[in-house]
């Protein structure tokens, strides 16, 4: 672990030299915003909140922070679900916030790359796309707010890793300050480079435990000039597993979503999210929403259409709906994107990011249910999520009418039920969100412990002291 | 460096007693095949030539290595074009052969995903997969010798690159022996699983220097149910790069490949394959081989004639010719092919493997051509290759009638030539090689200096006695 070299005043007072005194902030107030995380499950103490506005700055910060022997806490949108942009509880190190790291660098159509800097945010990021007539892909529920420094540290995932990968598959090259202050580029918008490690996507979801990302290469993508979303009643995961091979086997790269949602999850969100309605005449057992991108006027309804038919005559699907507009669209969207808000307003729930074998989801889902029924009578599992990619939201709501508290007691419990199983599965504990604080003993437990071994030598030659993101991941 | 603390007899006697002393090739005649590549640039000596039939063998062998301090050059179906599956001239170490390696461990439509191991060749992978109705898009010209795990250890790329990514992309895990012996495994039909470092790209791609490949999860895709193949009459590099930005608008992922051919390539392969004849009535300057897939029926072909008529009035082409048959889609893909094989028999050839981002391709080809007229005037520059990912085997052939030492004796000042220009446009002087024993020098003048002591930092971490490949990338 890191120890500090410097007594504070000291610190300070070289760190404002680096960066200015206004950028250095120590007021209790001013940092508090910086040292809890949004579902309220961490909070931390830090010496202060440093706020660099170029890659320069926060290398020089690493340098003297590595001769200091002093914790640093990189920090972007502060959105992440795990713990991971949270300081720990002793106040001796430093939260290092990106947030002014804002300049677009270079956004280039005819190289389909743009280079951003890291405070830059999702949305932004994916209007700098659109600007010049091209699409950024990475599409999530905290977009407005999230930074891409934290999509790229964290390799944020979302609802279209099916056609296009997570970050780690839409990134080229990244600038990154290393623990002893000193910038790696691998920055550019090349498409193929094979000159050795593949050091940026090493660095891409690393959770700031290797070093700070300053700045990221990003790919742009042709933008599709249709889109087609559709709503299908299902008998149950089984039939969602087939019915997603058969659109896969007919849209290939076109499907660009397909997600699952149960009867429980859209009673919660009819119940408790305003102007939500049903979109099918009868109820169903299981939902998926579909989602079809094309690269011309009307063929993603044309092809979404054929599909959907096909799909109704080989007895995929008990019912479908397909949006007549755009808004259409959205509302169906909406339905699957406000589960967890309805989860929450309906009571207390053990949450679970969890990835299987795409084909393991219908036995995943069935055992996982009895085996929590078992433990807990009326527990009410709503597994939704991205089917397509085999990652499910395995979210768990109090029984109806029963205390809150007493159920989320029973969180570590819950969460090693569902856990146990995933292993059996070959599945992941952490398919999108990462391990942050949350899940790093979890990870000990289960990572293949030579990969946890060789992960820690990669940590220790790369940042020797210990100083990024302490306690987090490793 | 390694230093052998074993002599010869005690190491072969050991390594037999792991994998049998059939399986310790020692004899001269049968070791050769193992000690030159096929450019026969580089041949080796080696103590032995082993043959483990298992990963854990590999392992086994490993952990001996590290022992004694033998150094190891793990090889593939020694197809690799830079000297990295040769060893050095000392003879003091040993060449581990993965051919014996072939289980097809377990192959999964419903997965989308199968698990092969190393010795596996890509075309019998890519029979593996369409054996279960999937498509696995990595095809390169030897593939019916190359080996999976060397395509892993050189992050392998080809014609398929634009749509479906390179080697790194293709895989959702592996099996690596460490160079202490442990096997380390990231297996398994997970699309998305974020609990940690990516080390299977870090493997994937290290050539060889981090740990030896055994097995690999390869991701399976649909399988396209039409494809079209065009080949376009041009003016210029920069008229194809209009019209690559036009077909990618249109297209979107359907487009499988966009190749440029040059007019002095073409009359090449017309001079030297027999049966070759060019596709299109009138002589054009430049060539774009187009190459569009779909899910259904004809629709390939459907979209192919849409784009190719909207593009011709655009002002994007010359002239086009859409193939009518499997068989004319095969004889325009030959004509592409059959470049390097007719710039062989065409003489001395000087040759490199470059990237640039895409949108610099014409400025770099007229740039280079004028740089390299000015040291040699006859030579003859006969740039082909992968447009779409700004990827170009930029190969120059001796002046007509001139004499091949002479012209190849300048192939380092060529080279210089050429490599400048690709520093100055931010390109790469590995495209899709690697990097080897002949680009190693390159690498160290041209690299990030912060990247390559990063790679250093973990080459050391993972490896280090440096048993590993020594003397290949770093």
């Amino acid at each position: 672990m890191t120890a500090n070299r410097f007594d504070a005043p000291l610190l300070l007072s070289r760190l404002a030299a680096i960066i200015g005194e206004a950028a250095v902030v120590t007021d209790t107030a001013a940092m508090s915003a910086y040292l809890a995380e949004p579902r309220d499950l961490y909070h931390g103490r830090a010496l202060c909140v440093l706020k660099p506005a170029s890659a320069s700055e926060v290398a020089r910060i690493l340098a003297l922070c590595n001769e200091s022997g002093t914790a640093v806490t990189p920090q972007g949108g502060n959105t992440g679900l795990v713990g991971g942009q949270t300081p720990d509880e002793s106040g001796a190190g430093v939260v290092l916030s990106l947030e002014r790291l804002k300049k677009r660098r270079h956004i280039d159509a005819a190289a389909d790359a743009m280079t951003l800097e890291a405070g830059v945010t999702l949305l932004e990021a994916q209007e700098a796309a659109s600007s010049v007539d091209r699409y950024f892909p990475l599409s999530l529920a905290s977009e407005g707010s999230c930074a891409i420094g934290g999509n790229l540290a964290t390799n944020a995932g979302g609802v279209h890793v099916l056609a296009y990968g997570s970050m780690r598959d839409l990134v080229l090259g990244i600038e990154v300050a290393l623990a002893d202050g000193r910038l790696l580029s691998t920055l550019g918008a090349l498409r193929k480079d094979n000159t050795g490690y593949d050091l940026t996507r090493l660095f891409v979801g690393s959770e700031g435990t290797l070093g700070v990302i300053t700045a990221a290469t990003l790919k742009l993508f042709p933008r599709p000039r249709s889109r087609a979303v559709a709503f299908l009643g299902l008998s149950d995961p089984a039939q969602a597993l087939d019915l997603l091979a058969f659109v896969k086997s007919r849209a290939g790269p076109s499907l660009h979503a397909f997600e699952l949602v149960s009867r429980i999850g859209l009673d919660l969100v009819l119940k408790h999210i305003p102007g939500a309605r049903d979109p099918l005449a009868q109820a169903h057992k299981w939902y998926a929403l579909v989602e079809i991108a094309a690269f011309s006027a009307g063929e993603a309804e044309r092809l979404c259409a054929e599909i959907l038919a096909a799909a109704h005559e080989a007895g995929l699907a008990e019912d479908a709906t397909l949006a007549q507009s755009l808004e259409q669209a959205k509302e169906l969207w909406r339905l699957r994107e406000n589960l967890s808000e309805a989860q929450k307003r309906e009571g207390g729930s053990i949450k679970h990011d969890i990835s299987v074998p795409v084909n393991a989801i219908p036995q995943f889902i069935a055992e996982a249910g009895r085996r929590l029924r078992e433990a807990i009578p009326d527990a009410r599992p709503v597994p939704f999520g991205h089917m397509g990619d085999g990652n499910l939201h395995y979210n768990v709501s109090q029984p109806v009418g029963g205390d809150k508290a007493a159920f989320l007691s029973r969180w570590d419990e819950v969460n090693g039920i569902v856990h146990g199983l995933v292993a059996e599965c070959h599945g992941s504990i952490s398919a999108e969100h990462g391990i942050g604080r949350l899940k790093r003993d979890l990870l000990r437990e289960t990572k293949d412990a030579v990969a946890l071994d060789a992960m820690r030598a990669i940590k220790k030659a790369l940042d020797p002291k210990g100083i990024l993101n302490p306690g987090v991941l490793l």
